[in-house]
């Protein structure tokens, strides 16, 4: 299948040039490695290589991890090590439709787009406009607009939807949202929370039991790169030490209380 | 939506007691503390919580991490921190094709065969017939039967498909099955490859790198789970302290070794 | 030089049977492996292979892993690791004095005694007269008891040496301590904590910081196992995965509250 | 105690600019954040804060963790984790003889000087006569040199010292130097060992086993930095997520290998 005008692209030159493009004649990409005109991509396929000024590019398929890797994104985002669990935790299958907050970059939102796939919804709280256009761009450039839906508001004060499959919370105090979390999910629907500090954890958690969620934990992943020489591998001397801690909860009907 | 015969639920006491169970008149559920009548959970609802002997148990809505909780299976099966990485990292979205080997206890055929949704496709593949045939159970039993294909056959000698999104490995020796599986990916598709030693990174890895995949990756994900109490919150004393390492490169149409 | 009646050994079984004890005619070492006859060892030298009614069992010299491995001890004891980190950083060389409390199973009191040498002085205190009875059983076992002071008495309350190298504190609530600490060392001198909990960190730090600490440092160590087969190597599934923080910083003079 | 000409003092200025001087009439220390009189220092006292041009910086006595910050040295170098861990196991105490491989920066040559005392011995080997001098100029600078012989020798070839405590190798070929080291130890010594990759550690621990070590054991060390702040404690982001792996084991007199 020959790529034509249109089509998303993902320019990668090396794990730290990573760059997410649309096919278009007399449009070029810059980088510091050279440039591309990205009309010449027509006619090529994923997983072709291209001639660059310095060197070569991997002409590649969109997929999450490089649209991480190639969005346009403030510094704090979640990462796929916590949103590969976070998802998987919070038993979604396409054509769900579950509720987020805050928007911020709009990953998790794309993340769960994608997931949820074409007949699925994401309805997306932030109380700041101006993040939410941001998002609302990285969305609509990845022609997953038909699934997400954005809302400006504050799911401290209401979360309007209601028999939703799954809630996330990725804000600085969700054990104000834990409550409005509950009444808008489904029985048995999980409620996903992230957090970066120790101090969070415990707020949230004490919050989540009260209420009546059921099974709640908490959990930390730590993600260590390897470096692969022959003979000489290792992991990577410097890296991620810390991201956010994840918390998990199921709403049950009552007397959850009583059951750990 | 009240429960009625053959919905399946999952019965949870604790962390250490989930069951995976159909509503069965007739039929009952038996643990150490207690028992249920699964005809009873008729007119219940996903959420509730019903008595047994010794105390209270939870009726959930199954998804994968209770049905991870809850399969029967042998002692060696991918975890979710693992899984829901593998997936992230894959770039598979609902609809796609997939092949997976080996099949083992099936739970990351359920898994794929979840987040692909009813039109996706996971094949399947294990040298053990008998293997197979306690997957097959699993799958039947949760109702993606549709959606999987289970092949004997070893894929270091042939994978019969082309053109699938990804390839997923969890198997002795990957670095044998790494050349077909670069037959059977479109171009741009993900190899995922799962092992447990450090030996077998480096053979996969520059196996992966002769052949043709760039971005070839290497991680290790620690998962540390929290014990929350009131002013005395920390991680668990004993856990799991290593699975395995997981790998991940795409297929590039050719000169993919002149890229790192 | 050959073993002599009153020498100290370690019997050496497995990683799971390592047992102190001393060489005696006429009394025996039990196991679940078979016995010793304690007297049988004279004549022998460390690093000999005597055999047991189930197999062999190695002689060896006593160290502080060993005494460690071999005390009979409470369920709840320093460990190793976080031992060596915090005598590391404590800036303490033989014949330093040093204050320590609580004193619990001794085991701290026995490794501080070790590296202070016969020049150097612990002073242990303890708020309990039955757990410092265990712990000097311990010390004078080992023949250290004239490097350690023992005290009944709570460190909250007062601290009655001057001018010491350094403080250890391992208890509850060592906020409450950190005031008499820091009047109890030396200019320059180190205080190094132990909590096991999140919540134990702020209060300790930021009374630290208050008092007049400088360089006021918060690490966890994280130690994994590693199990070596042949082209098989890898962390040990399980293990320990958290015993606690260790927060260490410097007495200064005045001033150091505009230090970080 | 007030200071005098010719003492050797910490300016600690922040976590990042700690310098190790000499109280010296006459002398300067330059920093980024302004310079210090070395002679202006007499009559002052460990703990003592002075100003500098652009702020404070703290008067500290050395202790080791500061030497390690202060040292000049070359980019790869022991961690303090690392170095307390294997002091700990070595089962060394002051006045024990130790021999150890290469010599390198000498901050482990330093550290093992400073604990086995002013009766201890360190037989330092490196095949490099320049890497050597720059150790020794670290040892005398800090008033060790009578603790300290340094060899240039290769000890994969022979190494001359017998009924030595313990011997460190960190060199990139240790499995060529354990059999060395066994006729170096004394029976029931511990040989420890310090490497960076995986690959290096089967090639040590099958050595070791071979040799005639028992209880092999192989760790590695992960240590996380947290941030305090009032309500937001937290692992530090970024951090040093890899050093090494510590392999040790004792010398046994005979039969060991039938010994796990």
């Amino acid at each position: 299948m020959a790529l034509r005008e249109g089509d998303l692209v993902v320019i990668w030159i090396d794990p730290r040039r990573v760059y997410l493009a649309r096919v278009e004649g007399g449009k070029k990409l810059e980088t510091d490695k050279g440039f591309i005109n990205l009309g010449d991509l027509i006619g090529k396929e994923y997983g072709d290589v291209v001639k660059i000024s310095k060197g070569l590019a991997f002409v590649m398929r969109p997929s999450l991890d490089y649209i991480y890797a190639g969005l346009h994104r403030p510094s704090q985002v979640l990462y796929p090590k916590d949103i590969g669990y976070m998802i998987f935790k919070s038993g979604i299958s396409p054509g769900d439709i579950v509720v987020e907050a805050g928007t911020g970059s709009g990953f998790l939102t794309i993340s769960l787009a994608h997931f949820l796939g074409d007949r699925g919804r994401v309805i997306t709280y932030d109380v700041r406009e101006d993040m939410q256009e941001k998002a609302r761009k990285n969305v609509n450039f990845l022609g997953y607009s038909d699934r997400v839906e954005f809302k400006i508001g504050d799911v401290r004060e209401k979360i309007e939807e209601r028999d939703v499959n799954a809630v996330f919370l990725d804000m600085p105090d969700p054990w104000l949202a834990v409550n409005n979390a509950y009444k808008a999910l489904k029985p048995s629907g999980v409620l996903v929370v992230f957090v970066p500090t120790t101090n969070q954890i415990e707020k949230t958690y004490f919050s989540m039991k009260e209420i009546g969620y059921a099974n709640v934990e908490v959990v930390e992943l730590i993600l260590r790169e390897y470096q692969v020489k022959e003979n000489a591998t290792r992991p990577r001397s410097i890296g991620v030490a810390h991201t956010g801690y994840i918390i998990t909860g199921r709403k049950s009907i009552k007397g959850s209380s009583e059951i750990t």
